[in-house]
């Protein structure tokens, strides 16, 4: 009965799944002539926006190439104790932290608040952490000082503490991939050291955009500009058009609030105008900008820290991940029910997976490098997003063989090192023939064959992929397409000898990855 | 053993929700800059065609914000006894029922005949009914004047009567919500007193449109124009295109049947040339239009007529009203199946539902008014359509807080009083903060924020969306995303202490509408 | 228990096709206007490639309809012993083979390659063939003359024969309908006298592609330009716009290697530079073209020929030709779910159908003609092209009754004789009345109503959809839209009476094909 059952489920699960192979990913389709690219360029971003907390840096959206592709990037570094306002997006959204760890939180409208403050008798149990002092003797200075000016709020009531509670939030670190569904509110703090470096993919020809192709940032706070209005502007005037409506140099910069009347704001929140006005950046500061600096940094709720970390273990740790970072004092399970029907699916969905320190590669050649891919697999958030993303390591002379994308453009981040890159269209002629080197991006469209060797040691990038199951062709090697035709097939389509064709099947035995040849080796040594 | 089954079929079921959940919309994207909307405008049709029986008026989907939002909307009056002429679209069409009641069928192609008109000895069980008769003495005097006009069919073969038989007819009634699939064609009409006034919007941005932007009409009766053929035209001029092929002054207006050459007609229907003119409106006054008055109203096949309605049961009647519409004189089920594999699913759906009289709201105050939300939970229908909508009523001074659609976009038709409106875009600007007074269109697009509140006694609105899962993120209130994050990241995120901060997400303990504050109320009352 | 299984196995398959009923066809829609379309033209193709071993001929995909329908269509015609070179394209193609026979491969990444040449031993029970050759002759010869030539490779090793191994290669024949995936690589080959011709529409308006709407061929071999560029270059110029980057005319043609450098190529394949120049066909005439003459014929392993047709079995014999077309030499099931988790679904599934010598039409009357629809129920691998065909033939005089397609367009590719065709638009405009002659090729967008009427003894055409499950509804006939509505809605409809409403609804008492009248009939007779 019990075998039937799991049968029963197991064939749901595997029929569904087909159905969901059938539908690889909706796109939006580019313009006519977007991708009609006879030379691709290595992009850098033009645009870089200081705050008062790190830097956002942009790629120009509306450069051909990342027309084509219907994506923008972008790059944000944080400081330390520097706090990310929250912001939506109206396309899906893959992050990815090239460097430094700290925290991040979605909001699920709907879904319940599920971390809780402790009560003062469960408050032993718990802990909240401040990065730059010493656990220990934290909590005993918080229950010194810091309380005056943290729980300011026991001046009302009858002097029971305000209980905080609010949804999920994540800890990150390096080589970690995020998914934000569209029209999610997002936020993210830096409490380490190390600067944050995240970088963002917009996927702004999802179907799941219903405006227009540019990329849009929605702020929950501040006075700045969202930083992908300028390229709105340019191309407005690009094309000669007026702008409408009132003068635009007033009131541009501002969150969504600010575009409420106070009386608005005041009855809806049923707030004060002195917080009303907090709510709308009014009285702040523009330079202030979309990444703020938090004095003596922020105070985040989160399960205690685990015991140190046996580097050998790491990778059953990465797998259980989720189910340590459930708050210990959460409800439980049967509660949150109650709250939403959804509570056991968007609501607890894993939201991040790394895509570096695993011990396991997907592709891996100790001569010639790794590869980690992150599928709807991987991560089944990203069936949502219908976005995947790849991070690879290429050894010196190492390469990756002529491949292409079945069914999805792909977005080449360099993060280190530098390798040389071709490209090649439908029409055979070579669109890239360069060093891409880290901190540019490269945009291979649909079908178009990629290869890479590295230059450097160590040549490592992220590549986005625009569906959330990307499937690949190689070119070369063992059951590539070359070996899936019949020799003598090959040899009528290339005009050789059945042995040249042989050759060509079978003497490459690598897969995707090829170490650099023997001489190669020695001369690098 | 059958529990088992219960729980295989409902993981089955909700395992396959699940998928359809992760794919909430395909949209097609306007085109390229069509959202930079620095204005929005409270829309009135700019069109009115008159027609015998009623009246036609068309907002222009050429406007800017309609090419954003990629919908036409419309609205028809019905006079008494008046019929809607069958037509269909070229996209998913959702009909709000604003005033009136009246019936409307559906054409399914290889859906089964299943409303039969009785064999003599059946027909004392049945009714045929004509509005502006006594309901008794009706079947007296058809039996007795009346026959010899309706049933002059009986010249033809052995005095033995034509039993007609067609697909369902279903009456409808104030505040419903009518789903009509792409291409299927729908006819309505008015049997009451009380004009009917029935709103249309019109998905052509569905991916189930694979012709460009605009809606378009095919009638399948009369020789008007169809009512978007002057935007296409209007279009057509402004860019200056030239248009082709043969004169157009000369054959403009004309239904389907128009176009086709009489012989060609003659051989498909097996119909003299007298039938086949009538057919294609080829003497018809091009004013009778497409609604045309019925002499002596028409006779419905349906159902007997309940007993009179208990106002307090009517709200189990809505649920049930569907088993009771069947023709009791039907097939059977199985006789029904023989005839269509479809039978059970397409041919059966149920196309419309109640969105205003139901005891049921989804979101209710006394004080502050009454929201009612029709998904494809409710009307399983619409997730053919990818469309849902949302009926409102808000009481004087009462609010809906600031909130935006995650998935959608919104079109706002005020019904009744005024509101005042606002919105806001991703710049922060305010693109509306005007009153929309009834009768006026608001398109708030996708991500957008919006709030209101209502300036009469009672604000009512329909508001169409493009999603039929639409989800809203509430930006205020108990639950908001505001709520959702911890209180220190918003302090840190508004630069407000821990005190201000817990306010803004305590304070508003309602969840989306809001009552007027005691003063306000004492001053309305 | 089985039984519950069998049910559960049932409804699970059941709910999970409806679901993707639901979800008709992910299409992207034409620029703004391109369907408004007033006179539609029928096409021939405007360009014509020779090749070595055929002809290319291309329709101009930048013409309007083209551009409103979002289809490129193209037909190469082979002759004997000449190959289709491999190449894959960025959208789902149909294929129907017009005329002649022969054998067609697709590669799929990640697919086990399940045809194997075997051991010597083995030998015996598998063949070869050479069509040129007598059957038995011919493996005496090989084994006399040809082995030398053909098994060089044998010069390596220990003289133990390479034993070639690849996908799963098919045979095709007149009236095959063959589904390409987007991405997947193709070749064809003729091994018979009568040249092959086989017509291809590609379906750039699919969502699967991700570039913009042109047509892209990506060869794997040769130096000629892919059939689509001169279009794209030609819109290039039509607007103006400059070519970038370097000058285009030096290395227009070419393959998708061609543009690799050849240090890349001997890296990743692992082959000498003499083999690299023929993988990119450097030294090759340009005029060898797509098409290459294979000298002697190829040898194409596949599985014993069945013993003599029984032409009355024909038909049981499609239904299983699948199972008789994998190799007796394969790999036994199990042995190749190891190689890949997909063995079962994509790696194996039927990607061919007969539409025409099938003794079972879908729609068939012997005095008017047959028709026969190929959705997804049928092959189901059109579930992921999202694509559909119907194949007819219509006796002198019968016509097909007015009727339009509810949710694809339709591309309408006459075959042999002549037939006057009639479309109509949402207008009422007749937008083509014209005799439709083999060869020309007719786009009726969705919802424009059609009828046809043969002038020749037989037409026969084939038509492409753009959705996997393409319904049509019909003007005239039983069971057409006009018969779903009640008799007293079409005469106040058509302002007829009853009677004559009766005979619209019931005079016609054919569905689909009607035959010539009487008198037409002996006229021709």
């Amino acid at each position: 009965m019990a075998k039937l059952l799991a049968l029963s489920l197991f064939l749901l699960l595997s029929s569904c799944f087909a159905i969901r192979e059938h539908q690889p990913h909706q796109k939006q389709q580019p313009q006519q002539n977007e991708c009609q690219l006879e030379q691709l360029n290595a992009l850098e971003p033009d645009n870089r926006i200081e705050s008062e907390g790190g830097i956002i840096e942009t790629w120009n959206p509306n450069n051909r190439q990342f027309r084509c592709a219907g994506v923008a990037l972008s790059r944000c570094t944080l400081q330390r104790n520097s706090l990310r306002r929250p912001s939506y997006s109206n396309a899906p959204q893959e992050i990815f932290i090239q460097q430094g760890s700290g925290y991040f939180g979605m909001v699920f409208p709907g879904c319940p608040e599920t971390f809780e403050e402790p009560q003062e008798s469960e408050q032993r149990e718990s802990r909240r952490f401040r990065e730059s002092e010493q656990r220990e003797s934290r909590r005993i200075r918080e229950s010194e000082q810091g309380e005056s000016r943290r729980f300011r709020e026991s001046e009302q009531g009858e002097g029971r503490r305000f209980r905080d509670s609010h949804q999920k939030v994540n800890r990150f670190r390096e080589g970690d991939l995020i998914a934000v569904p569209t029209g999610t509110v997002f936020w993210m703090y830096n409490d380490q050291d190390t600067p944050v470096i995240a970088v963002s993919l917009i996927d702004t020809g999802s179907f799941q955009n219903q405006l227009d192709e540019m990329p849009r940032r929605f702020y929950l706070a501040g006075n700045q500009e969202q930083e992908f209005l300028q390229y709105q502007q340019q191309q407005v005037r690009g094309r000669g058009e007026q702008r409408r409506g009132r003068e635009q140099q007033e009131n541009e910069g501002g969150n969504i609030f600010s575009g409420f009347k106070r009386d608005f704001l005041e009855d809806a929140l049923n707030v004060n105008r002195h917080i009303v006005e907090k709510l709308q950046g009014r009285n702040e500061d523009q330079e202030k900008g979309a990444i703020v600096k938090v004095e003596g940094g922020l105070s985040i709720m989160s399960p205690p820290e685990r015991q140190q970390r046996h580097p050998s273990r790491q990778d059953e740790e990465d797998e259980d991940e989720e189910d340590e970072w459930r708050p210990h004092h959460q409800k439980s399970r049967r509660e949150r029910e109650r709250h939403n029907g959804l509570a056991e699916t968007i609501c607890t969905a894993r939201l991040h997976q790394n895509m570096v320190s695993s011990s396991s590669p997907d592709i891996y050649n100790p001569q010639a490098g790794r590869i980690k891919t992150i599928t709807s697999f991987d991560l089944p958030a990203l069936r949502w997003l219908r976005l995947s993303a790849e991070h690879g390591t290429l050894h010196r002379n190492a390469m990756f063989v002529p491949h292409y994308n079945l069914n999805a453009n792909s977005i080449i981040l360099a993060l280190n090192g530098r390798a040389r890159l071709q490209v090649v269209n439908c029409n055979g002629n070579t669109v890239f023939d360069e060093e891409l080197e880290a901190g540019r991006a490269l945009i291979v469209p649909q079908n178009f064959a990629v290869a890479a060797k590295s230059v450097s040691d160590r040549f490592t990038y992220v590549s986005f992929k625009t569906n959330d199951n990307a499937a690949i062709a190689r070119l070369a090697g063992t059951q590539s397409t070359l070996s899936g035709m019949p020799v003598d097939v090959l040899a009528a389509t290339f005009n050789m000898d059945r042995n040249e064709a042989r050759q060509l099947k079978n003497n490459n035995l690598f897969k995707f990855l090829v170490p650099p040849r023997e001489s190669e080796r020695r001369a690098a040594a």
